[in-house]
């Protein structure tokens, strides 16, 4: 054993960048890893691979994860491996290897796809989408086809703020909205404006969207882990916390716990923004789709003057049409579309056929018959889960297309890698736990269960599959 | 006037920005920048406005500019006028007025647009970009309408490197191929893997495109403006410029001199990347439309490891599809798709047309009834100003879609405004040059005139009016 780690050196965790299990299961990530190793050149042409044992233990991964990875890389020229030596990068790997064919082929397609936030894209509504592009494409304005307004579709943004004001309780003039690429795209807007306004310090929740962490950090702002318990986010953890007066939440289904904004701490959060004159980004995730309980209006509806609301089409329609919106206070909306801290528009074609599709009732019926949909294949998935894994706790099902499942005497982790030696992709709830240590919640054992984009006829099987590797697990637990 | 200067202070002149000609004419300029000054609530309701004579004498413009802006905003309902007394801000200004019908008023549609930049909007090829469209839609698999992959659609980076080779003389494989929204969203993704890598400064040329400088700045990065002559982009210069290992350049034809990077120059370029280490970032602006001469190959064909190629099909489609690329050498692939660097790609259905639409052949199509429909207008637009402006230069019209007037004994800046007056609208040279005093070229009477978006038969009235322009001012200042 000390001979191994010799051997591999204790650089080989922080040497290879393994992504979030968003991007596949772990054999998959750590392919990748090695693969851009290679193709950056920093590992060279004839250097040897640690042992799989010695890099599994390094990793702290089973030894399988190692050798289906190393297996998958000879496979495509990139190693090679000779009996009774080391595996080795072939010599012009990089080189020989980089072309076309190549490019995309580590996403992986499994064929349960249990991830969250992905929605039913087999619901696309393709025929209806090409109709309003064509009377798009062909009605649009000379004009209109030439730069596009930096703010958005003058025609969208009223279809937006009205929808808005109808459909989430928001108080949205037209000038306050911008046009934008999606969710991401507004949150690094608004903190580019925030940068610039001497922002240094931005909260988010913890655990959370992990992309949004990512954003902030990327417009040169630090990300501040907020813990969420069972009311939402912990206001007053936030109020302690120097230096910081932005934030952002997702009051209607907290992501990934599935928490609604408690009314106590929706009040408190409002009154926070205006006592220290800040900016709360309201993540409007999935508020279209409630199943069992009331609607929850907009937290911009309250503080309309201290609270930018964000919302995008990826999860109501698919994240391939790539539009979103931001309906901010009116002091942050020239510096979401200026050349210093703002960002492209999306392409006016699209914006046209999304106002259309708004304007003809289109995305109405779209979003209701969704609701509907979610609803039937969630009971659906909770019917099999009490029938396949009976006593088993469920929480956060009352909204979106998720759930969670805490797990008992059971490691989520070894759940997630067996179910995707069975083709299944899950993830756990601490894969979206910040890593800073800031008091946040406590470590878990909780599996996320995306059924967004999985078809009603596979429920029973990733069912079934899912809970044999979770007894596969608890048997392998056991036998040690 | 010295009454005038204190009711007016000196403010006046840096308070309302206004900004450079691409935005329309003085007039429309002054409006939107009181309008603005009024929502965001720098000139409170209630207050007095200048008068007219002295808010003139102030931003150094004719007195009619600002009447014209005052009109205007008493016809919106911004201010108010009463006989006798000084022009206000209406009490609510900017809460009555701010809303919806208002969004995207200030665009000015002139009659004659001779703004250089904007290609053919009527050629658009509507229906075939609708049947694209309508293809993509129907035909992309339920995986393809999820996240997209952050380089781009992997067949659409294919035809992209394939069309680069064969017709820019690239030296480019798939992988270093990244689908973006554009050339700016280009240069803005380089711009930040370059401050992540530690560069501080890049260099641009000088004049040049506006809109490179700032996204340069918006980037974290200073600009260095670097002067071109007749052969291009002054190498010595960027040589002798002390931490600038990066430059944007335009060598096939620069922007918006017209002028094509020099052999011997190329070669200097190529030198001093291979010495510095560094990056030239190639805008292949209109690089498509050559008329009189041999197409000019792009300069990353020569050192692909130190030029990104950057190009876009807002030049030879519309702005309003939002689609480019970069090729830019493997060391900096991915920085340029990183969740700290990168950006979000274009929509995947438009990814999916736009490759339909070059493996068609439509896009080849498309490019050769484009150049010889410019070059058309180019011919015809060069007699009338022959037979209007006897013994007027041009130069810069070999490619494109715009060319220089450079004028004697005539200030440009009277001429944009006296055109603006008979609906025209051109740009300066000087428009584009760098603000920052660097020993760049030195101040011109050049007029810009661009002829991609207008019709054939708007081309004598076009000049008409602008042969007027320039007479009535060179009336004037004999008058004086």
């Amino acid at each position: 054993m000390t001979a191994d780690r010799e051997r591999t050196g204790p650089a080989w965790g922080t040497f290879l960048e393994l992504e979030p299990s968003a991007g596949g299961p772990l054999h998959t990530r750590l392919t990748r890893a090695l693969r851009t190793a290679v193709t950056s050149g920093r590992l060279a042409a004839g250097s040897a691979l640690p042992a799989s044992r010695a890099l599994a233990a390094d990793l702290r991964c089973s030894r399988w994860v190692v050798t289906e990875a190393y297996a998958q890389l000879v496979a495509e020229g990139y190693f090679e491996a000779r009996s009774g030596s080391a595996t080795r990068v072939r010599a012009h790997a990089g080189a020989s290897v980089r072309g076309d064919a190549r490019a995309g082929e580590d996403r992986w397609t499994p064929r349960f796809d249990l991830l969250p936030g992905v929605p039913d894209l087999r619901a696309f509504p393709r025929k209806r989408w090409a109709d309003m592009v064509r009377a798009a494409t062909t009605e649009l304005t000379w004009d209109e086809l030439g730069y596009p307004d930096a703010a958005g579709l003058p025609r969208l943004r009223r279809q937006l703020a009205s929808y808005l004001v109808r459909g989430r309780g928001a108080r949205v003039e037209t000038g306050q909205l911008v046009v934008c690429a999606g969710t991401l795209d507004g949150v690094m807007r608004l903190c580019r404006a925030l940068r610039a306004a001497g922002h240094t310090r931005v909260a988010v929740e913890d655990p959370g969207w992990t992309q949004l962490r990512l954003t902030v950090a990327a417009a040169g702002l630090t990300p501040v882990a907020t813990p969420v318990d069972e009311h939402g986010l912990r206001v007053d953890v936030l109020r302690g916390t120097p230096d910081v007066r932005a934030v952002i939440v997702a009051p209607a289904h907290q992501f990934p716990t599935g928490v609604v904004l408690s009314p106590a701490r929706r009040a408190e959060l409002a009154d926070w923004a205006r006592e220290v004159d800040g900016l709360v980004m309201e993540d409007d995730y999935d508020a279209e789709f409630r199943y069992d309980r009331h609607p929850v209006g907009a937290l911009q509806g309250v503080a309309p003057d201290h609270v930018a609301l964000l919302g995008s089409l990826s999860k109501t329609l698919s994240p391939a049409v790539r539009l979103g919106w931001i309906a901010a206070p009116e002091r942050w909306t020239a510096a979401l579309t200026s050349k210093d801290t703002g960002g492209t528009p999306p392409p006016v074609i699209d914006q046209d056929a999304f106002t259309r599709f708004v304007s003809s009732g289109s995305y109405d019926r779209h979003l209701r018959a969704s609701r509907l949909r979610y609803k039937r294949r969630r009971d659906h998935l909770l019917h099999e889960l009490a029938a396949r894994l009976p006593g088993q706790a469920v929480s956060g099902a009352a909204a979106g297309f998720h759930l969670l499942l805490p797990l008992k005497d059971c490691p989520a982790d070894a759940v997630v890698e067996e179910a995707a030696r069975a083709d299944v992709r899950l993830a756990r709830l601490d894969d979206y736990r910040a890593t800073e240590a800031t008091g946040g919640t406590p470590a878990t054992s909780t599996l996320v269960v995306g059924y967004g984009n999985l078809t009603d006829q596979a429920v029973p099987g990733a069912v079934q599959r899912l809970a044999h590797a979770i007894a596969h697990v608890r048997a392998g637990a056991r036998g040690h």
